[in-house]
């Protein structure tokens, strides 16, 4: 059985830290190493610091390594375009570089892609022939795994479920465009919202939520309208490409006590009964991203 | 070449005939034949008029049977759960009744699906790897054909794009839900909404683009707010699943000329660049249903 024997890196590139595991196809953690990231790294100190991490690994053997990072960027070419976190990063030729210090194949894709396969390995999409994960948090993710496939699409732009227009004209999104569903529902679009009502900026989706809980009128309508948005990205997903499992991750779920029961029954409305009788819709998140990142391998 | 050699039937059900072809796979056409429908059959007359026509080939040896009927339906089952056209067909069991007369073969599949992979085989969807198939007649649907598979979701219901919201909470559609891009752009949908302003409910699309033409105020506002649903339509489909090629079909693009520019200029202004330039538009439709049906066996 050498394939249950293989091991896999998988790095995933976050906010606070850079986190390294290596892994079997079974998701058993074998070695685990972290660095924290420096938000000013310049393209050269980044790439360093990323190699000092997989040299780390160096005294296990592994097949391959798989790094999920935020966009935006091309998976083909295997650049990292800029980060909204590594805010001096430009044009990373992130896979290039490694791949001159180590001789295994280099994956790259896109946080909310590996995030989506992470649940399809080991997660609640595990079985699924046509899974969507939705990664809820700063702005708004998605992955579909197919038949077991991420689907990639072109360059690793496939399902930009974030950037569905769900009002014409509406809410101005940090794409530049109006009404998308990130504008409506993800914590950066939250606090504009709020902004937009109230003048202030919070600082936080936490304190937002808080303000939901408490019954303040504003966030109420904000978040009623925001899971209506939700629920209507969802439709356009599910009439599109007919998923069986719908997995909700990343930090809004924590709040998703707030969300069932209304998300559902916007769902149940708006979608054609064969299509939404046809997908189970759970809370994930337990998967890290490292776990998606090394199972860009398999 | 046996294979360039066999022969495969198409039928396309229409709401004026009911077509048959006998084509190889490039095309050509080795017979052909059709009976006018009739709107009051049942669904025992609609089989047995059916059945008559395929009879008409069978002095042909042909390898398999590919049906194109509007929906909606149920592939795997093989069953046309009711239609627009022929207003008296309940649940019918077209495949299995076929099936006891005919040794071949036999898919059935929904017109607009039908229209994607025929402009994929014979049309202007030619080498796509990825191509979106618009059909704007009646309603607005939609077929996606990757890496040259016709992608049929659960059971035949795969891009139902007319039914992504546009517009939360916006103008009726026909399906019940409000906002979908089929209330603002189709023939159905243009007319509900000129009598929503009017009151006036006109006799067919082409009336409307005869007022479009003539510069009716009311009619280019409502011409002009569907282009724009429609661009958002197109922007949702492209963010998810990253065509190569877009090919438009169907009775409303005789007014193409009407279209172009705007819908293009919403294109390109509403749609990540990266993507935008990743695909081609154009205007197809001269790939007969039938044709499109026949190729469900390829």
């Amino acid at each position: 059985m050498k394939d249950d024997q293989a091991l896999y890196l998988g790095i995933d590139i976050g906010g606070g830290s850079v986190r390294g595991v290596l892994i079997n196809r079974e998701g058993q953690l074998f070695a685990e190493n972290k660095i924290s990231t420096n938000r000013e790294w310049t393209n050269s100190e980044f790439l360093e610091e990323l190699i000092r991490l997989i040299e780390t690994f160096q005294n296990h053997k592994f097949e391959s390594i798989g790094i999920g990072t935020p966009g935006p960027l091309s998976i083909n070419e295997g650049i990292i375009h800029h980060s909204a976190n590594l805010v001096n990063l430009v044009q990373v030729p992130i896979v290039s570089t490694l791949q001159k210090k180590f001789p295994q194949k280099i994956l790259l894709n896109n946080d909310a892609n590996c995030a989506a396969l992470g649940e399809y390995h080991f997660g609640k999409g595990k079985g699924s022939q046509s899974l969507l994960v939705l990664a809820l948090g700063t702005g708004l993710g998605a992955g579909w795994v197919q038949n077991g496939n991420l689907f990639n699409g072109f360059n690793g732009n496939g399902f930009e479920l974030g950037h569905v227009t769900v009002q014409m004209n509406g809410a101005l999104c940090g794409c530049g465009q109006k009404g998308c569903v990130e504008s409506y529902f993800s914590a950066r679009g939250f606090l504009n919202r709020y902004k937009d009502h109230t003048g202030v900026m919070l600082d936080s989706a936490k304190i937002f939520f808080e303000k939901v809980e408490l019954g303040e009128e504003i966030a109420e309508k904000i978040f009623s309208e925001g899971l209506e948005a939700l629920a209507e990205s969802i439709r356009a997903a599910v009439h599109l490409v007919n998923p069986d499992k719908i997995v909700l991750v990343g930090g809004l779920t924590q709040s998703y006590h707030l969300m069932e029961k209304p998300l559902q029954a916007h769902l149940k409305n708006k979608i054609f009964p064969e299509l939404y009788n046809h997908f189970h819709l759970e809370v994930g998140g337990n998967i890290a991203g490292s776990f998606g990142a090394a199972s860009l391998c398999f």
